[in-house]
């Protein structure tokens, strides 16, 4: 048994609690989390299974190998907020998995956090990942395991394309949908409407093809309704926004040779996801009804950790690791 | 530059080799082949590229490590007779990438020759791996990595469709295009048609998923013309085999969980590889058109060149290899 400590029970540490009391081979021995309401509150019955017999916590004393062997970390998409629970995890001789998706591939945008908790992994003897299914798995990892099939690649387009009509709620306001452009435009511009991770992707790609990328943009914009829309959730007038789609564009010698395109709204005709390589040979790729985004970084997560505990030590990428498959827990 | 030794000059030796002529990063320093016919030649000519300098020999001695950093063997599927060039390349401190299908997982089948090379390749601190599209990427590699984003999975189907009618006449024939069905027969009793991996590739995925498979089949039949065709290569009549349809079957418990189905025809109506995870969630995943195999096989084959010299000593799988990337040669 794999002994993991849980850090962060949001939505998704809540998931992973869930399929860590279900597993044959992890289970999960301390959950920490900074809010105080949860502080005291059994960890199973938070996150709706069975109560687990492990209090919510907010001791960091618990970050420490003589309880656990791996920290998962679900606690904020951004780095700079993240890498300090990293660092203390690592010196306490932990290996840590984490859904913060500016870790999947940092050491580009951020290569003095990068090399910090590399260093301090190798010293401990620890292994570090960030994965989920985006980034992490299908704009990223998977056209590169593709680019394994050609002798060159020259472009690489990736489209996410999800009908959220039959989503839950809190996905609809995620992506925007009802929102009219004036507030979708605010949302965006304080950074509280966007997917994160089409950067680090496409350093990713880049980085492991032997690209160099001059500029990169990652591009916000609303889909607006032409007709009005009516879901189980909500309704959508005409003018207003359906959801988001979001462009990370990667540029090489003033060609745009990485694509990203995550297009999430109410009525979109088909949910799919697709990876197009250009190059010798071309390959189009097709994933029909697509991942389910939740669903996919939480098993990714799950199915990492016996992979990070036996991994070379140091900050590991998708690009660098053993390919991660399914426990069957 | 990665000193690269040929060994096998067959129609895949000879992809590998003008493949190795165009790289940046690849050189190739020697090239092995049994055929006395082909001793003194110039390899690059033979490759149909320009002359590389280096005359085709029947020489071993020049299998070592003074010489060249990796071996590619491209001489047969079958391991028992690659097994001694696999040691001796070894023993002379070469790494070894090779197409020998039996390689690709011979964990299960051939447990002593694996044992065999795993031991010489730690004790001479290189790196063994079979690798191609197929087995070693489509049917084992693809399912095992999709089924990271899955929280179980119940069965495996992948089906690599492929319409021959454009395909060149060796490849026709090699399907079994145009013989009666009693001739078609006699050639899956000789083991002259058929294609080799399907076991391999389901040892792989089942070991990997920690499935204990009972038993496995592999089953060669020919699909028959129901009416006259004709491509520009050949007239098939009524009555005579289009081409073949070979399944890999693996039962646990009584039940088909991994099927593995090659069918390649002239006439087929649709050409495509597609991926069936039967799980927590399902996935459905195509690539339109199919990979060809002869290119698939050799960009893989190259580009885990680099991979193979960095990967950690011993008998290696593409289930525990790093990701395989285009070099971009």
């Amino acid at each position: 048994m794999i002994r993991v400590i849980q850090v962060g029970l949001g939505p998704i540490g809540q998931k992973v609690t869930r399929q860590l009391m279900d597993s044959k081979q992890l289970e999960i021995v301390a959950a920490l989390d900074i809010d105080e309401g949860k502080h005291g509150q059994d960890v199973g019955v938070l996150a709706g299974s069975e109560p687990a017999g492990i209090q919510i916590s907010r001791n960091t004393a618990l970050l420490d190998a003589s309880f656990g062997d791996v920290a998962v970390i679900t606690t904020s998409s951004d780095l700079e907020r993240v890498h300090s629970q990293i660092l203390d995890a690592v010196t306490n001789g932990l290996h840590v998995v984490s859904t913060c998706e500016e870790l999947s591939y940092p050491w580009i945008v951020a290569p003095e956090i990068s090399k910090s908790i590399d260093e301090a992994a190798k010293k401990h003897n620890v292994s570090v990942l960030g994965t989920g299914i985006n980034p992490g798995f299908l704009m990223d990892f998977l056209p590169l395991a593709f680019s394994g099939l050609c002798f060159g690649v020259r472009k690489v387009r990736v489209e996410r394309v999800q009908n959220a009509a039959f989503r839950r709620l809190p996905f609809q306001q995620k992506i925007g949908a009802g929102l009219t452009p004036d507030e979708f435009q605010r949302r965006v511009q304080a950074k509280t409407l966007r997917h994160v991770g089409l950067t680090e992707s496409m350093h990713m790609i880049a980085d492991t093809l032997g690209w160099k990328l001059e500029k990169t943009e990652d591009i916000v914009k609303p889909v607006i309704a032409t007709e009005p829309l009516t879901t189980d959730a909500m309704s959508i007038e005409t003018g207003q926004a359906t959801g988001v789609n979001q462009i990370g564009r990667g540029y090489q010698d003033g060609e745009e040779i990485i694509s990203l395109i995550f297009r999430a709204t109410v009525g979109e005709p088909a949910s799919y996801d697709r990876i197009i390589l250009e190059g010798s040979p071309n390959i189009d790729t097709k994933v029909d009804g697509g991942i389910n985004g939740d669903i996919g970084t939480v098993a990714v997560t799950i199915n990492a950790i016996p992979a990070i505990v036996a991994a070379n030590p140091g900050l590991r990428t998708m690009a660098d690791m053993p390919v991660i498959t399914c426990l069957n827990s």
